[in-house]
């Protein structure tokens, strides 16, 4: 087959070159990849053309088909399964920045042209108990695809707490803004305090106050309570009390928990009940393990979330900030090579997220997945449920 | 014609949800018009669908025509003839901010597939002689068209100089460097030297070493004396020690002039130099008044530009920088309302260029014309021209 | 007594204005206490005449004896008795500030004027075996004063652990440095990398090469080994390659662990190791619990530091950072108004370091004090401790 | 003598150390002298204690003396004379400084205690007319000392123009104010727009309205027309509407100035009026050529400044800003060496200011006398006068 093996090098070397150009550009914070375009000066980069970037993807897709049918697929599947679920993370990250460009454009396009779902009745807010001592979180290593944050699965001692039954809604979080939250350093952390200050915070990103002078958004023609507006991707929309708040920083949650009595849950307490609540759960019967929201997330029905016993929207509607810093897990050990630059050199200054959002891939959500932004961040679609001691 | 009226009227409702959503986007600078999107944020704004420019771009056709076939075009007419020579500027503005955009780019794409013309020999330098005393400058008004920082025609008082027949060119720049210019403090304005400092300056912009480990460009297999490549509208190129020098800011005109022992001129002697020049010349057989670069300044034939006694490339090649900051002319009088912040607005902190350059639209060049820029500015295709005291 | 409540009421007065001045001016972070000047802007404020030093710290040393000598001292104490340990910090702030001022001095002036003592020889280092299991940690609520984050008691699991028996030598951090340690971003945190490249670290805060063009410090006649010099309250000396390395970032620390090939040990394996060590010694006998270092931290004598079984240098040497993010401990509760801005506003983005150093008040030493910084901070005295998992 | 040269000798040797170390602290911007201490961190430098400041005045006062008395004094002559009116210009900064380090301290301290004269009635506002054609500026080469860059002396042509009488007073200043001066973008420069939005401009610099909440200046119990107060060197004080608007940027006096109709003078056009008012005033008898305002402008007396055929308050009162950027006069050459350095280098980005402040030794007061500063700054003791076309 030296015919074939020739197509193939010749393919190979018009690629190699395109390759050369693109690994440049395309290396985002690899340090053992080599250099890299300045990560704040990429909005500067043109884009190359439509024909170019189809070229690129054929040569990817060629070139994994050849890997994958080859002798060399063995040794290199662990990481073709680690790329797939990276590109799953990309996924959800082009949605968050397309979401970001358009929020940010004050004509307020829309990504997908999709009439929202009209306000349902929220469920009532509840919590739920949960016994403390003894608990394991932590992925085991049992062959699922799991990343190396996860593991190793691992004891925790907890004290009795309970869990809020439902995140916090849009309706609940403007009682808060109406009450002066904003202004009010006693809520606040000090670094969440200066932030306010430093950025003029006033409320969730994309929220927007109906304002007789600017140009008005697509879906603009109507408005929320008090004259709210929240940007998504189908749309600036009217505010829709009953869903959950979302796109807000861990400081804005943690301001929030602290002026409603509460505090957040830790990630551990947060698993923890996330393992107990599937338990008791029938996957073949119950449809609403995911978030029903599309694009954005909504109000789930009173019937599955939020009952005084069980736990609604845990997967699939926002992110929930914990209360945990992201660190390592006891006797965490990062892989080795580029690859062991993926998790564990973020292990600083910020905060683990649980859950997954309207916007991640629905196989990509899991009870043991640890997310994490900082604490100032909210481009992420964020939002947090509260919990309290036992 | 009720139905033409109708239908008008009809494509005016349509159009006037558009210009004023584009309306808000597309004011740069003009306070009188109202509120505008912050500049430096512009960047992060999403590009209309092409459908949508094409549509807008019908409207203000359509909208130009009826204005200038009814009544109000008598009225209209300065405007729209300050319109047209201010769409001039923007034609220019779009080649430089293009070529900034893909010079910024590691992979330095060609905006023009153009074969450059290989160096020719550059003309000896030499200095033409001009007697000092009264002279007058700036544009009378006669009916032709010139923006209002040309007015008025006044006199002023000059002393005996001597002007460079041609500009520095990219090869006697090189030996400013070669000789240690960017690290000569001596040789700096104050601002200037804090600028090379604080922005690690030790090229002009667009100039690149060639470096083992970075991507290449698309025209970068060669490269000119000491290894330097330029980075051009039609790709990387090796740099043409014959042609002038260009993308230098202020401080590096002045500290370069300063280095050979000459000064930059006020722009006072190049209008003076250049209406006397253009005295002796016969427009019907003098083909090379204008910069014989196609996108970029090459240089002159030695015939045309640099004898000892003519002054050649004063106009067309390269912006030159004088050594005038930009002030009003004695009895200088803004226009009224939103065309009175074209100009005068601007008259402070930056320093008059003559002449235009390579991207400049023809019909937008002559001895009158004053065109300013901040001194530490070098995307505009600027370079300068030797003077000394006669 | 009429008089005495008299001239008492009089110097009320005129104290009140005095402290009506101040209290706008000293007001550090209290938002509770009102407005206050802007803190990036107290190095432009002119000192008062030491004439109104002194008068005021007469008039706060008058109002608090008369205070505790009234009635009101049972209602106050609690309050006196957290402003006395707020005090001692401030001794040890006032410390650490005076050596980065004058250490920011290319004079070096030294601060006091003590002959150091010359290097010992350094304990080897080992690592002392402690059990994993349910531990407790925290201050018990028994009366002695604590701060609130040192609250509640509580327990913790931990696996088997291993900690070094003496902290990391200014000998040992100058291998890492010599191998190329700030320049491999292998061994850093994404974040601390980061700072690196963008403060151009190459070295522990306060150390200097020798430079032949810069001017001495006081005592900089010799130098330690590769010609380091380490600037310290008595002026700047040798390095001493037996004394702890400080005034290291959280991320330095990290990154020596990484490079070892150990890790920081956690703020609970920190005070459980700690409560240990304490059990087994006599304090009437055993006169090194506290570090021997006057103004700067030493090597502390072979016999008493760093033996194989017994931790040496844990108090009063360098404040020892710790893996762990400052939190609340579960079930913590801030005590309410001002005082409650003390600690529990700062639990974010900070780590824990423990066991105090050479400029703590002895005083202010106890296993369950938690200090915090943020993790690029340096200007503290802190240095770190290795340890492993068991 | 050798006794005395070996206690010279020995003297030296000792001021040797003291100077090389100042030398290197005190270096405030000349590259030819060599390394220094950046500006921007000079604030952090801790004071030498006095016994060093007045040793090291001990030393220089003597080696001066050394040096006048030697032969070497003809060849330093210049360069002490130069020294002497460079020291006079630190005795004004010194000043500005104060002024500026107490007016950012919220108590407001006074540097003198003097009571300050109360508003007289100011002059009208009139205008002095004086006419064009070519006339001569710049200082004659006479021996006098002038800086070199008043040289040389030439021929300028200007058109016929009038000049007001007086500067601006703050009453006049004030109506601005209240005309919304600082809302209405059309009165300013691009660049002075951006300044006022970006720092929130509102006032001139040390202009304070009275406010409740804010700790009060040492003179604050009375205050001005409209609540305000300004701050000077002997404190805050009510508003004086008579006296001479000063702390004004560029920005602020060419708003005025179009907001009022006018225009500023250009330096030329100021120089010229000076001499032509100098040359009908007899010094003898005319005691009012200088301000005769004490650490700060007052009104002058109607009598002798502003009646309308003569000019008042030319020198010694507020720096006027001229609407001329600070460039070297034709045929200027600045000095060799780090001499060279003094003015030459700042010919760029400034505007140039004439007559001299309440604030400036009486010596350094000269008709040709040419000030700098950047358009923003304000806290040189700035103000202006009016002038337009003939």
């Amino acid at each position: 087959m030296a015919r074939a093996k020739e197509s193939d090098a010749s393919l190979t070397r018009d690629e190699a070159a395109l390759a050369a150009r693109f690994g440049y550009l395309f290396n985002s914070y690899y340090e053992a990849v080599g250099p890299r375009h300045a990560r704040a000066r990429r909005g500067d980069l043109s884009r190359p053309p439509v024909a170019d970037i189809v070229a690129y993807r054929h040569h990817v897709d060629s070139a994994m088909r050849r890997l994958m049918a080859g002798n060399g697929c063995g040794r290199a599947a662990p990481l073709i399964e680690l790329g797939l679920h990276h590109e799953q993370q990309h996924q959800e990250l082009l949605l968050m920045d397309i979401k970001h460009v358009f929020g940010s454009n004050p004509l307020a396009p829309a990504y997908a042209d999709v009439a929202p779902a009209g306000p349902a009745p929220a469920a009532r807010l509840a919590f739920a108990d949960f016994a403390g001592g003894l608990h394991e979180i932590g992925a085991a290593e049992d062959g699922t695809f799991v990343f190396d944050n996860e593991t190793p699965r691992h004891a925790v001692l907890l004290t009795d707490f309970r869990l809020a039954t439902r995140p916090v809604t849009n309706g609940e979080y403007l009682e808060f803004i109406r009450d002066g939250g904003y202004s009010q350093p006693a809520h606040w952390l000090a670094d969440g305090w200066a932030w306010v200050q430093a950025n003029d915070i006033t409320q969730p990103l994309y929220w927007r106050r109906e304002e007789p002078g600017q140009p008005a958004g697509v879906w603009s023609s109507q408005s929320g309570p008090g004259g709210w507006r929240e940007f998504t991707l189908t749309g600036e929309r009217p505010l829709d009390p009953t869903a959950p708040v979302c796109h807000v920083s861990y400081y804005e949650a943690d301001a929030y928990a602290r002026w409603s009595g509460h505090r957040l849950p830790s990630e551990a307490e947060w698993e923890v009940a996330a393992i107990a609540d599937l338990a008791e759960r029938d996957p073949e019967t119950d449809a609403n393990l995911l978030g029903s929201g599309l694009w954005h997330p909504v109000a789930a029905a009173p019937s599955t979330a939020g009952s005084s016993s069980r736990l609604g929207q845990m997967f699939g509607d926002v992110w929930e900030w914990t209360a945990s810093p992201y660190s390592a897990y006891p006797g965490y050990r990062p892989s080795a090579g580029a690859v062991g630059e993926y998790n564990g050199k973020f292990m600083i200054n910020q905060m683990v997220l649980r859950g997954g959002c309207a916007l991640t891939p629905p196989g990509h959500v899991r009870a043991s997945y640890r997310n994490f932004f900082y604490p100032h961040q909210r481009w992420q679609m964020a939002g947090f449920r509260l919990a309290c001691d036992g």
